[in-house]
């Protein structure tokens, strides 16, 4: 009944480059930005609020504004769309919105255009959410497997995964959903932290965060690595020292090394029991993860915050190259691509620990973790889902991390939508470059506002 | 001693889809079109006429103007650079255009950001290519092995081919390359064309088309397929009945099919003895790709104008994935990263046969092939580049193919650069929105020019 009226379009830039958080080997002066997307409707929600989507996705500072450019064309095809009938079939909204071939050709299925459809996506997923008056992951959860299998796109999976093995996997999950919503609201779900590690951050700042993670009830610290090897041993050495033997320490990488390179330096880090080194060496090398697992076992291999689609899981699957799975909730095509490749993890049997952090993404991933404990893996074993605790502020409804007891967990999302509304004001304020912030450092250039380095 | 002194970005488009020019199962209705850069000098070429560059991708229609702001971006950064320093190290240029790491984080190295630094690095290896007053292809044909490895991008290939194995691929070659260059002077680079087998021509269009292939001396035609089976059966039929069983025959489905689809239909259509099956499959399905090869030999298999980088091409060459190797000049990161496929392909014995058609892709494939036999691969055996005859009259230098007696082949290109300077009146004409044929055309909506479908 509610149709989507309009769509803005927000350049939304953080300026975290001021204080190297998020710093690492590839990216050493990240600014946090969305390419951030309301949709307007003429409807409420249940309390008489207005009812809008609310979605993003997220970049690191330049070329947020490409990203939002794209997102700007692809949003355009939802004014008009009457919000029930979306909600009854988000896979023809998926391939309405992937499929204008001269836009495909951009990628296809990757890069500036597939960033940002997935921004698009989420708002669209968030929208029907809050129509639906449920938190995204219970709507997914309470989806038939047949309703959850028609949202995914399957395409170019087949050799891999046919729709009959996808029903199977959700079929077997379906009796037994109620008890694991249940254990996830006594318990969260599992997280590790990444904020006390980033590579700009002093020896003193990272014994002092690795200390207050333990403090705090984590079980898992990670650390940034890779661009020198001296480094890299000192610091390793300092989280070892402060979290102890058995609490698990991860280290990545952010692509730097060449694969023969990538051995090397993860042998001379093995001392110090690392549960995974993550992002070895690009994104894009199937092959070569598989070549650095089998050099580096027992280390475990991860990637994903730069997969880019669907067949390239497919492939990490097939090639046994990965022993994690870190899925990207702004880089895959929202919802309908990553339950493709919720699925494929379940049929591979790699657990599914999703990338987090930036700006958003905190928010997305424990919707997603839940839904892949619900209704698809049906599993925590091996689960760790990551969590960096910057930037919640400027959401309506940031995620919670609390410690339950039995180690810190993300709480289940209780409100309706994908939790990524930010705050009028927090739009405001960092739009680029005409927000209050932007204008007041560009008008005071040279001032004490100038980007540390 | 010549300075930049400033860029130009333009959009431009040709309604290709008035016509079904480059209708394929796929792209059922491009408009052919370039981002277009023009770098401007305060210099003057050996003629006394100003100096510049001219470079530009290849994109379909909507979304050129993403790919024109991206360019726009990167373009910037060579504003007040030194012509003569560019030129002495242009693996340094490439390096402070690729590097960035914000704009990194749309890619890596793939999609609109690596569209957007292939046609400004175009503009750029043009650009001293014209101020050296040589064609490119000498330009680099004329490079000492460690000078033409040094303008490379090997990253992330050192598992595959290392910096020794490079420069020895290419010692290998240098003695005898004014053989090759005299050899090619004679014949011609071959050529094959698609210009017949467009997806949305008639039989009849299809059967005139590919005999006149035939009467102008090509020894090999490429056809459109996977849209529907019997449409194939009965356009390969005619072609194969055209062009008789010593020409060859290629097929080409622009990635329709999932791959257990891709073998079976190819099976039903190897009867007519193709040379090569192109894009069966997602672009991305490296494995994919080597499972449909071991399925439907003795046919080829080719990919290339989607694959979006040197990482990608060394697993479809590590996989053994690809008989044919069709690397896209608009796609790759330039020469820069085309010399680093080209020496993989070299290592690993598989033949290159560019893409190209579009609009500019065979003034620069022309290049990239006369420097592969004369420089790195050092034969002609199974290779064949792509020629499609659309588009050529917007381009002051455009590529010529003749029938030399041996069969038709590119004639070597004798002009300064890289043969992608276009007529200002074209630019004028088909800038998009506002040049003269889409502001008559916006006007004139609803009239004879609306599109034919």
């Amino acid at each position: 009944m509610p149709t989507i009226t309009g769509v803005e379009i927000e350049d939304v830039r953080f300026p975290t480059s001021l204080t190297a958080d998020g710093s690492d080997a590839m990216n050493k002066d990240g600014d946090y930005s969305a390419a951030y997307v309301v949709l307007r409707t003429d409807g409420t929600d249940t309390t008489g609020a207005p009812l809008g989507g609310y979605g993003l996705t997220f970049t690191i500072g330049r070329g947020n504004d490409i990203v939002a450019a794209a997102a700007r064309q692809q949003a355009a095809l939802l004014v008009g769309r009457d919000v029930d009938e979306m909600a009854a079939d988000m896979g023809a909204v998926y391939r309405s919105l992937t499929s204008d071939s001269q836009l495909r050709w951009l990628g296809p299925e990757k890069g500036v255009v597939h960033l940002s459809v997935a921004a698009v996506l989420n708002a669209a997923w968030d929208l029907v959410a809050r129509r639906a008056s449920k938190p995204l992951w219970r709507l997914l959860a309470d989806m038939t497997p047949e309703q959850l299998v028609d949202a995914a796109d399957l395409r170019y999976l087949s050799d891999a995964l046919t729709r009959d093995e996808a029903l199977a996997i959700l079929r077997a999950k379906e009796a037994t959903k109620a008890e694991r919503v249940a254990h996830l609201e006594r318990t969260g779900y599992p997280v590790y932290t990444t904020s006390a590690g980033w590579l700009g951050y002093s020896d003193d700042k990272l014994r002092r965060l690795c200390q207050e993670a333990v403090d705090a009830g984590y079980g898992h610290v990670k650390l940034k690595v890779g661009a020198d090897l001296a480094d890299d041993v000192r610091r390793c050495s300092i989280a070892r020292e402060v979290i102890g033997p058995d609490r698990r320490l991860m280290i990545d990488a952010n692509q730097v090394w060449d694969v023969p390179q990538a051995i090397e330096w993860v042998r001379e880090l093995a001392r110090f029991d690392p549960l995974w080194i993550e992002e070895p060496t690009s994104p894009d090398d199937v092959l070569g993860h598989a070549a650095v697992r089998r050099a580096v076992a027992p280390v475990g291999v991860a990637t994903g915050e730069h997969c880019h689609n669907r067949v390239m899981f497919k492939q990490f699957f097939q090639a046994g190259a990965i022993d994690f799975c870190q899925l990207d909730t702004g880089r895959l095509a929202s919802i309908n691509e990553i339950v493709a490749v919720l699925l494929l993890a379940a049929k591979f049997g790699v657990p599914v620990c999703p990338h987090a952090g930036g700006v958003g993404l905190c928010e997305m991933v424990q919707h997603v973790s839940v839904l892949d404990y619900v209704a698809i893996a049906g599993d925590l074993e091996g689960r760790v889902t990551e969590f960096v605790d910057h930037l919640h502020e400027h959401f309506t409804d940031p995620c919670v991390v609390a410690d339950t007891g039995s180690g810190s967990g993300y709480v289940l999302p209780a409100r309706p939508g994908y939790s990524t509304q930010m705050h009028p004001a927090s739009v405001a304020e960092f739009r680029f470059p005409d927000g209050g912030y932007w204008s007041m450092r560009q008008s005071s250039e040279d001032s004490v506002l100038a980007p540390v380095r």
